[in-house]
């Protein structure tokens, strides 16, 4: 029969993910994969599963196993909202919401406001996934620039001014791909901006709980309540397997948005959001967090000490204070795709940072790197290998 | 600000599930409920919770709780393959999908195929939790009559020729909200007629397992494999709260739900999917699954002997074979939504009939009893209640 007379109109904007077919590739165990956007096993307490399993057996029983309500598991509303608590976000258990990694808020919130051809901001690079969320519903999408600063304000207002936007999208914190955050004194100017021009901002914060270095940041939540939908997850913190994702959303559209979840998985596993519930009501966070960074932290400095070491002339790499991933930029005439296929034969993967970019011309130059996956010895070879390959295509 | 000015056009059509709102209201302990839609609590495997969680950790170790494919574990398609070689369903592991509970793949369905206007064929009455998935995509439904032989093939005949339908959306056995079922001749003669206008099914199959009498009935999918997408789910034979559902679909879609799939929740809980696969491997199902139906079957039969004595002349309960639920139809006068506000005064709920149809004209003397939540005294005592409140509206 007739197959693909069946889609949808909106269908021809979807297309499969580049990056995905990349990991494909280098699935090749002799490869050293920086390519990864992924949280090391190792980082997963492996060690509490089974206690976890037993406490949500005995306190929950067969309730655990039921369906629930689509807001969400209470016991793990009540434990989120404690945790949004110590980043400085009020929201009462009632006002947090449970979602199915924090790609089901993304999605949720897409098709909640997004008519076709409606106009959504965001940084230049930006998050995959968002944009995977986002292109069913056939918005348009503005880039804005960013810096090692994060975005610029001025992007933000110049965009504001010309265009009527629906949301912006940002992650502000240790962004995928860049590693880049935005600076306190940035935050307070697009918490201001916000405002003025009365938009919505989607804060998608995944990656906060990972800092290396430095003082935490505010979310921008907390600087413009009302104007903010702040996404997070349990993803980089306790095991993204579960897919255990949160907002905490104005009242108005966290109704819409619990509506709309309904329709696509009416709720989110309960057995996974009582283990979270536990996880977080046990305190097991406070003693497994800074396991978690004392994996990474060693790693994010392997790399960057390499990257600083053996990089050549006109390159550089954006400063970063936690995350998974490194920014490199090359120089004018460089082309990081062409530098791909040269690291895979010398045994090194990362991905093309035009793949982060939703204008095809843009980022030609630049890579990201990832370092969760691989340990400091690792690293350091992989770094060797891809500057050698640079050094090959610079010949 | 303007949160109202924030929503796309298609929320319009959404709106709060009618039923929801009923079974918040029967959460009254003094009240028998028999309105909900779950399985019983007494039908989960709770007995081998740990063990299966224990040979998770053994075999996957952190691999369960790491991000995983969209398309679903391996080793749980593998599983669901075989299974549905038990329903004789012809389908590769690699031509099976995982998905977040049926609902998930109902949503993706929606979202491949239906633009704005597009016809959707379905029985009337039918399952509001894909009205729910299809709402959001902007469809026109075609509903169809049934009888107590399921759909009535002349109907589908008459509404293809009249109507450019995307798709036929059908639950042919032991259907929610009648249990119901399609006999095997229409069965075959409802494979004939898709086939001879090339029109795509979607086959819900989430109850044909819970069979508590005569043979089973060969699934639409084993005689038009091309034109029909099979879906099923393991809520109601392992545990709902763990959100497992699957499909069956042509390969040409299948990759694009795939893909749909990835924008939506990335993939499945890994977790979960390693639970269901042992449960299936281990072959728990094949002593659990009598067990389910040891539960289920006096119920039903409780529920049908009441009726039966008890229902005043004009009334009269659907033959079932299998399911959840029994369907009552009442004589031309009868109003059920009446009935139903004077039997929660009697202490007894049920679902009107009526918020099963897209047409709000339909279905206003039918009702909708489960059976799976109540034991058969309390079944007995409710329907006792029930007829007590149809003569106090009769009087």
């Amino acid at each position: 029969m007739d197959y693909q007379g069946l889609l949808a109109d909106r269908t021809t904007l979807m297309q499969t993910n580049a990056i995905r077919e990349i990991l494909k590739v280098v699935s090749n165990p002799d490869i050293i994969s920086l390519a990864g956007g992924i949280p090391s096993p190792a980082s997963f307490p492996m060690d509490i599963i089974q206690e976890l399993t037993q406490k949500v057996l005995t306190k929950y029983e067969s309730s655990a196993f039921q369906y629930d309500f689509t807001e969400g598991l209470l016991p793990l509303r009540e434990q989120v909202s404690i945790l949004l608590k110590t980043r400085g976000i009020q929201a009462l258990p009632d006002a947090v919401n449970i979602t199915s990694g924090s790609q089901g808020a993304l999605d949720a919130i897409a098709k909640l406001t997004i008519s076709k051809g409606d106009k959504i901001a965001l940084e230049a690079p930006t998050y995959l996934g968002a944009i995977s969320a986002f292109n069913p519903y056939e918005p348009c999408y503005i880039p804005m620039d960013m810096d090692n600063e994060g975005l610029i304000p001025e992007a933000l207002e110049d965009t504001l001014k010309t265009h009527a936007i629906k949301f912006i999208y940002l992650v502000p914190t240790f962004q995928n791909p860049t590693g880049r955050s935005l600076t306190l004194e940035r935050r307070i100017q697009i918490a201001d901006i916000i405002q003025k021009y009365n938009v919505l901002l989607i804060e998608d914060d995944p990656y906060s709980a990972l800092r290396y270095k430095k003082d935490p940041l505010p979310a921008i939540k907390t600087l413009a309540p009302e104007h903010v939908i702040y996404i997070s997850t349990l993803s980089k913190i306790f095991a993204p397997g579960l897919r255990i994702g949160f907002y905490a959303a104005p009242k108005f559209l966290r109704q819409w948005l619990v509506l709309i979840k309904q329709g696509v998985d009416l709720h989110t596993s309960t057995f996974n959001q009582a283990l979270a519930a536990e996880y977080l009501e046990g305190d097991y966070i406070s003693t497994h967090l800074p396991r978690i960074i004392d994996i990474y932290k060693p790693r994010q400095k392997a790399m960057m000490d390499a990257l600083n070491r053996m990089l050549p002339r006109g390159f550089s790499c954006a400063p970063s204070d936690g995350g998974m991933f490194l920014w490199v930029t090359g120089p004018e005439e460089f082309d990081a795709l062409t530098l791909y296929h040269k690291a895979i034969e010398k045994g090194v993967a990362f991905v093309p940072g035009q793949f982060f970019y939703t204008n095809p011309e843009d980022g030609l130059k630049t890579m990201r790197l990832n370092y969760t996956m691989a340990d400091e010895a690792t690293i350091e070879i992989g770094i060797e290998k891809l500057t050698d390959a640079i050094g090959a295509i610079q010949q």
